[in-house]
């Protein structure tokens, strides 16, 4: 793979260097490119930090405005420095994880808890996993209605239920026994959201872009990794459909040495195993991170069907790679240090 | 591994080879023991054929009647069978997989379909997941109450939806789209499942027995692979939870080399992504089926937690194996010429 020509950014106060699909380029914190052979193509490295993501999809720079650019790259860096305030810490990855994603879900920008798209009944159907690649143990929860931060129930799965994934009426029940209310469905109403299903019921089909899932992934100081994922899934949805984001395995998988968040076209990401197969490429295979991500997302997932989506992962030893096969990507990641990169398009 | 000496049952008109948890010995079909490096532990071999599962548990000699033990080699024999005479005639895998499973589920022996357990609320929740192994396509059902064979629903989820995954109330409006009628609730009950259920909540416990899921996998005489799983889940569940039956990757997979079905504790196997974890590492290890399997049933879940369940693989080459760590597993397969080995019990 060729990496174009690395374009700086400079939004005060932050140093935002360029993140190129399957070929992100090191940040100041990173060795220099090509001094290491095991990792290729080149990736970041962080002694402990944190990467996310915003979605993937057909996000193009002339479709969108400075304020709505500057707007997602400021709601990208306040997760991520919320999740190295944690860690700082000294707290376990799990809590990076939650405490990202909670700012995420809480803004109506992305398809996840407050922005979340509506499905054809109308309704806000909210997917969300977590896993503690230390333990692996899991949580996730599938089709809640009135949680408004559903990466926070999927961890209360994970800790004070005998299971890994609750879905529908049952989990919402879980949830009040767990003391976390009802959430009035009008803070899950957006404009926008509700707009793009009308958009979609006059075509009578779903979105073409139908992605916007946030993701965390983070290693902490004690070298424990976590992975956790949360989406609003496919506007106009139908049938109960569960897509991969609550899915361990396929939208979220972390162990002790690899962790993965995904967001893309849900189906092929379940059909190929993503976030588990990245990690099993690592483990058997022998690949590096960035290399492994890439085969799966550049390669197997675009043979299959065009635009399906990106990945952000790292390893155990703080290799971060984020490709994906669409015209952007909302992502960014953090290290040590503070030092924050954050991108939207391909090719920036 | 040492494998103890073989078993032979006859049970007219069929005969009955031993298979021991993680250890199957040859039938009369497979090449003699130790004369295939490649295949270690040995494993049968099949030009074509197909592996049912009934499930895996606390199954022991002592506490099985005759005639019950004469009812579950009967009934996974007639499944075999009709699968078999499926792929004689030279039907797709799937065709098979279905077949056989539609049996399974219409029978009161095994927690799927009919026999299904109930679950907190008195009612019975059923999942299955189907995979074409050929395609990568995948169909799954979650929590439906009120359809008679959930892996006839999931292979048109698969078919006839754009989805994987439909789940609840959406997954039986999608059914009636399809024009599966409502299945009368009285069809679910058996007294043997209530009882069950009011035993688990005088115990205020799940019963330590949890299994009885049914799976099958078939290699047809055109090469293509299939997987398919269907159960009741776990008696006494809340919550709306979800167990790895449905989930791809989990508990089913199937892609051009590997087919598995999985049985036991659905939430190690979810977190364990067992399903894929056997394929990943036939393909990117290189081990054979049986030692993929058996590292991950025998090894990885028996380290985690014990008394987890089982699985039945099979790869493109026709190499069968079925290791399961608990005391017994409903298990048999059928060769190209209609030979059949059916067991129970480990050690047997």
């Amino acid at each position: 793979m060729i990496c174009p020509a690395t374009a700086v950014r400079r939004l005060a106060p932050i140093v935002v260097t360029a993140m190129v699909a399957g070929c992100q380029l090191p940040a100041a914190s990173a060795p220099a490119a090509g001094t290491d052979g095991e990792r290729t193509p080149q990736t970041p490295r962080v002694e402990w930090g944190m990467v996310v993501h915003g979605g993937a999809g057909t996000i193009r720079r002339e479709q969108m405005t400075p304020e709505r650019e500057r707007e997602y790259r400021a709601a990208l860096t306040d997760a991520l420095r919320t999740g190295h305030g944690a860690l700082a810490q000294g707290a376990h990855a799990l809590d990076a994880v939650v405490a990202a994603l909670q700012l995420l879900e809480d803004s109506p920008l992305f398809n996840a808890g407050r922005g979340a798209v509506f499905t054809a009944d109308g309704i806000n159907a909210l997917d969300a996993s977590i896993m503690d690649g230390s333990t692996l143990r899991a949580g996730a929860v599938a089709g809640v209605t009135d949680v408004k931060n559903p990466i926070a129930l999927a961890r209360l799965v994970m800790e004070k239920s005998p299971h890994v994934l609750l879905s529908g009426d049952g989990a919402e029940r879980f949830a009040r026994e767990q003391g976390i209310p009802s959430t009035p469905k009008e803070w899950f109403f957006t404009e926008r959201r509700w707009q793009e299903l009308q958009d979609a019921k006059a075509a009578e089909a779903t979105p073409a872009d139908k992605f916007g899932t946030v993701g965390a992934i983070a290693l902490d100081r004690s070298g424990r990794l976590a992975a956790g994922t949360s989406t609003g899934g496919m506007t106009n949805k139908k049938w109960g459909r569960i897509g991969d984001s609550p899915l361990i395995g396929a939208g979220t998988y972390a162990n002790a040495r690899c962790a993965v968040s995904g967001t893309g076209w849900g189906e092929y990401y379940i059909r190929n195993a993503v976030a588990y197969d990245i990690c099993a490429r690592v483990e058997y295979a022998g690949v590096s991170i960035a290399t492994a991500a890439a085969d799966v997302v550049m390669t197997k997932l675009a043979q299959q069907q065009k635009n399906t989506g990106g990945v952000i992962a790292m390893d155990r030893e703080g290799d971060i790679t984020a490709p994906f096969n669409t015209a952007g990507m909302y992502r960014g990641w953090i290290d040590q240090n503070g030092g924050i990169t954050v991108a939207i398009f391909a090719g920036e």
